[in-house]
Order: structure tokens, then C-alpha cells, then sequence
């Protein structure tokens, strides 16, 4: 690791000058800067600046997962600050472990960045970064900056269940399905972005800034969840890697699915059926999650039912047929 | 995590024709023909294929680093087998554990690269630093795959230790420091091969595949060491970290190092200090310690003295005067 590894240059950081860019910076400068804007939880043995972070871990077990996002492809800078896109990376790599019914305790960041990026960028990527993790009292506790022609940035995330984890496989027939948090508002907001519209500027927001609901994961697993994932990929395409690893079908109903008002403005503008960003979308990070009938807790929204798979294997299926419009994201 | 996460393609990945690239393969054919290399430790209770993987732990801490290597940069194709670049990654990042006087357990990888990079490329560093993960035990646990321009490798590693953690700021004067491991044949094998030449064969097979001592840093831990570090930015700029962090003065001695004979010939042929390679090269992942004098253990050569600083402050000098040439590695 070699990121916040030396407090030489700690003094050069404050005459960066605003144009400033990391090739200015250097790497250690890049790094002292960077090691100022997190602050590290009591849970954080040895923080950032060694070989490695030691971190002090309860309930003998830790969830773990990591996630890429590649500029142009994940997000761009002109439809997004810095500061925007540290919220989004963080968030999507919290939403990871509220998904299998835990808490977030210590993340990792990897930037790999072009020369002449601006240190003000890297800095407020960091500030954005920080200020979501500090939602669930996270830690930035490491992590690697280095060039590279393109802005990668690779996320780690660690945390813990108070209970046994909630996997994508544990649905069954007679479950129903359920979702909580905005759904769809994310997908369209990066549609109007798309198409070089800034508003509705509350689904642009939302695609900028997600709110995923942080404490629904592990009241939910608590709650007697059968199976649970995060909405990434789109809300059918992860239905379905929920109905493939159970080994079930799941029909989605339409009629679940209130339209809100913004989502029904750019259907119209954009000549779209509206409910495809609800159906398709997935930058929202709300959670889907199966459970027995009587068991749903509050605050989410029944959305379809689980059922034995047909003859042909696991499906899903909306208002009981094929769905025929984009169910989510193609990585390759 | 969308990281092998369906069982889906499995059969459609015995199909890939032999110049199958990423497209072809698509995400999750992909993330399948992944899954099949990597095989999973008793300790993961929940492996690839959910939002996040679980595992179990012991003694109540974990130590976790990350690490970036960009082709181009860190790697290049024509110059190592993808195998060889698995090895390299792997063995990175497993050295930041070992310098922790800890063990490595579980890892993560994330890849972004381009949709034409042959599936078989993919596979074959997957095989690799598979293979050296299970020099240590250490099980790949779950990662992303994503599209980019160039590629990108960023790899976190998990794992533990079994005495308090060696930090790089422990360093007392009057201690010695003493190296163990290979040390500037990889930086030799670089020089070799960036003149275009493949031999020495001994010094280019040590750039593709180095050696890290694995079990010594566990065994300096229990010996006493009071400080480490893993050689990955220099020798002299790994001992400045731990001078500056120690808050010491660290005399390296010349007269302490053997050179190889492969070396003394790439500098020969080279026209350069065949010793530059030794106090400037970074990737045989040597492991760098500081002791109190009785206790350097064995496998581990003395190679210089800790003082107190002098009046400018911490700082490395060799045979007591400054470094005239290159220290390490610059990354912006």
C-alpha cells in the first residue's frame, strides 16, 4: 500500500496552487492531501500510512466486496463533480454490504488517474467519498493512487452483520417480493443527462447523489428476509440473478409500481414508457429482497411474488410474461 | 460485487474459441471461466457470487492493504506472460501482509480492461495469481470486471497476524537493519528488458515472477523486529520510510552486499553500477527490518546501522554520506 505513507511533504500540500495537477502534486503530496480529509473510526488499529491497515474486527467474521468504476463508462466528469462521484462510489460499495444484511465499518480507495488531473478534483472526490461513509461511520483506512491514461477508480469495502448474512439464494416459492428505497429516479436522471438536459434536477440529483437505505439491510435480515441483493445491474436483471441462485421464478407486478410525478415528465419528454427506468434501472442502490408473506418490515413496498420455476428453469417475468424492454446493464 | 455471480454461461464458457476476447466472452461468461480457477479456503463462509463475500476470522483483527498496477506502467504484456503478471500482482500485494509480520488470507481482484483483451489472457493471469496465492493459503474471495481503455489491475488483500503488527515508525538507534530476500534482481531483469534483451534469464525470470520470503516476516516478528517494510519502491526509499516515520537516521553499507553475478554482467554490459540495482530496485519485494542488534534471526543479512537523526532531520545515507543515484520508483 502506498498511500498516506509519509507526512514529509505535508507542508507543500498548502501552496498547491488551485490549477494544481498531480503531476504537480507528486505522489506523496497527492497522498498527504488525501490523508487529511479521512478520519479514522476507534475501530482502526493502525490507519492509514504502513504496509497495510490492521483493523479490529467483532462477531469473528468480515464481509467483503469490491467494485470498478472507469470513467466515461461509470460516470463522466462534465455530468458529475468530483464530489458527486465520491458520494457514488462510496455508496455503491456500502450498498454491497447493506445487501447481504451489514454495516460498513472500513473501505480501500484505488485511483488510478491521469497526470494532469486536478489535485482540487482528487481532493473533492475524497471530500464526497468521506462524507457518504461517514453516514454509516465507515473508514477511508488505505488505499494506492498511480497514473494512468484513464480515471479508474477500484472501491473496497469491509464490514459486518449483526446476524447471519442474507445471500441471493435463499428465496421461495411463496415469498414475496419487495423493494425499498428510490427505484428508477437514478435511470432517468442519467437519461435526461444523456440526452444534455440538466433537469428534472431532482432525478439528476438522484443520479448524482444516491440515498440508498442504509439501515433497510440489516433490518431486514433481521426481519426473517429470505434472500436479498442491491439494485445495480437493474431492478429484472438482478431479480434475476436472485431467481437463478434460488432457483425459483419471480413475477414482477406493474401495477406495484408508482410512477412518481418527475419519472412520468421525461417519459413524456423522451416519447419512453416511464416504468423502464423502474423496471431497467439500477444507479439507485435500493434494495430487493424476498420474504415470507406476513414478514415484510415497514418501509417496503410488496412488488411481485416467488414461485417454483416453469419447465424451462428460473425466470422472470412481468405481470406474468416476458419483458421485452432492457432489464439493465451490459458490463462488455 | 458482480463478480461471478451466475451459473448461467457456465457451459457456454467451454465454447470460447481460442481467440475469444472479453466481448465474445461477455461479463458474466467471463466472470464463469473465472470462478472455475479459483478454488475457496475453509475460512470463506460466503464466496464469489453475492453482493459480498464473508469470511471467517480470527483473532478479533484484520490486516487489509490495496494495491494498483496499470499496464504500460507497471506491467507490459511483451514483456511477461499473463500468467507472470498474475504471480507479480498477487505476489504485491501478499508482501504488504508478510511486511506486517502477518499472513495473507483472502484477496480480491478487480480488472477493467478492454473488451478485445483475449478471454485466454484473463484466465491465464487468473491461474497465476492463483497459483501464488496458494503459496500462503490465501483464497481470491470475489471481484468486479468491467470495461476500460487500458488495463487495469487493482488487487486488495486480507489476512492476519499472530503478535502485534510491525509498523515502519518502531525503529530505535542502535538497532541494525537487515534485509531478507532477493534484493535488485527484478530491477536487473527490468533494465534487461527494457533494452530488449531476455537475458540474463535468471535476472528476467525474476522481474516476471518474484520470490518474496513469505515466511520471514511472521518469524522477524516474533524475533523482535522493530520495524518493516516490504522493498517495493526502492530499497534506499523504503528505508527513507521507515527513517522518516521511526524518526531515525539509517546508514546503508556498501561493503554488506554481495553482487550477483548476473547482475555485475547487466552492468557491464550496461555501463552502470551493477549496485544501483540493489539500493534502487523495488520489485523482488524483499522484506527490510530493523532489529536490536542480537536479534536479527536467521535468513536475514545486516546491511546497515539505525542512528539518531542529525540536526536536518531523519535521513539515508550510504556509507555514511548521501546517494548520489537513483533511491526508487517516482509514480507521478
Amino acid at each position: 500500500m502506498h498511500w498516506l505513507r509519509s507526512p514529509i511533504w505535508w507542508d507543500e500540500r498548502m501552496a498547491f496552487p488551485p490549477d494544481a495537477t498531480l503531476t504537480d502534486a507528486g505522489e506523496f503530496g497527492l497522498i498527504s492531501a488525501l490523508t487529511d480529509v479521512f478520519t479514522q473510526g476507534e475501530h482502526v488499529l493502525i490507519g492509514p500510512g504502513d504496509d497495510a491497515a490492521v483493523l479490529r474486527v467483532k462477531n469473528g467474521h468480515v464481509v467483503v466486496s469490491t467494485d470498478l468504476m472507469v470513467e466515461g463508462r461509470h460516470f463522466r466528469r462534465e455530468w458529475a463533480s468530483a464530489e458527486d462521484v465520491g458520494h457514488r462510489a462510496a455508496a455503491q460499495n456500502l450498498s454491497d454490504v447493506n445487501a447481504m444484511g451489514g454495516r460498513a465499518t472500513s473501505l480501500t480507495i484505488g485511483l488510478a488517474a491521469p497526470a494532469d488531473l486536478p489535485v482540487q478534483w482528487a481532493l473533492d472526490f475524497a471530500r464526497g467519498f468521506a462524507d457518504e461513509c461517514a453516514l454509516v461511520g465507515a473508514s477511508v483506512v488505505g488505499g494506492d493512487v498511480t497514473r494512468s491514461d484513464q480515471l479508474v477508480i477500484a472501491v473496497t469495502v469491509l464490514g459486518a452483520c449483526t446476524q447471519a448474512p442474507v445471500v441471493r439464494s435463499g428465496a421461495e416459492p411463496g415469498d414475496v417480493l419487495a423493494l425499498c428505497g428510490r427505484q428508477g429516479w437514478a435511470a432517468g436522471g442519467l437519461a435526461v443527462l444523456g440526452r444534455g438536459f440538466r433537469s428534472p434536477r431532482v432525478l439528476v440529483e438522484a443520479y448524482r447523489r444516491p440515498e440508498p437505505p442504509y439501515d433497510a439491510g440489516r433490518l431486514a435480515a433481521e426481519a426473517g428476509a429470505t434472500a436479498m441483493i442491491d439494485v445495480s445491474d437493474g431492478l429484472l436483471a438482478d431479480a434475476g440473478h436472485v431467481a437463478q441462485d434460488s432457483g425459483v421464478s419471480i413475477d414482477v407486478q406493474r401495477a406495484a409500481f408508482e410512477v412518481p410525478e418527475p419519472l412520468q415528465a421525461v417519459g413524456a419528454a423522451l416519447g419512453a414508457d416511464p416504468l423502464q427506468f423502474i423496471l431497467g434501472g439500477g444507479d439507485d442502490h435500493a434494495l430487493l429482497a424476498t420474504f415470507p408473506e406476513r414478514s415484510v418490515p415497514e418501509g417496503w413496498s410488496v412488488i411481485g411474488s416467488v414461485a417454483a420455476p416453469g419447465p424451462d428453469g428460473p425466470a422472470v417475468t412481468v405481470d406474468g410474461a416476458a419483458y421485452e424492454g432492457p432489464t439493465g446493464w451490459v458490463h462488455f
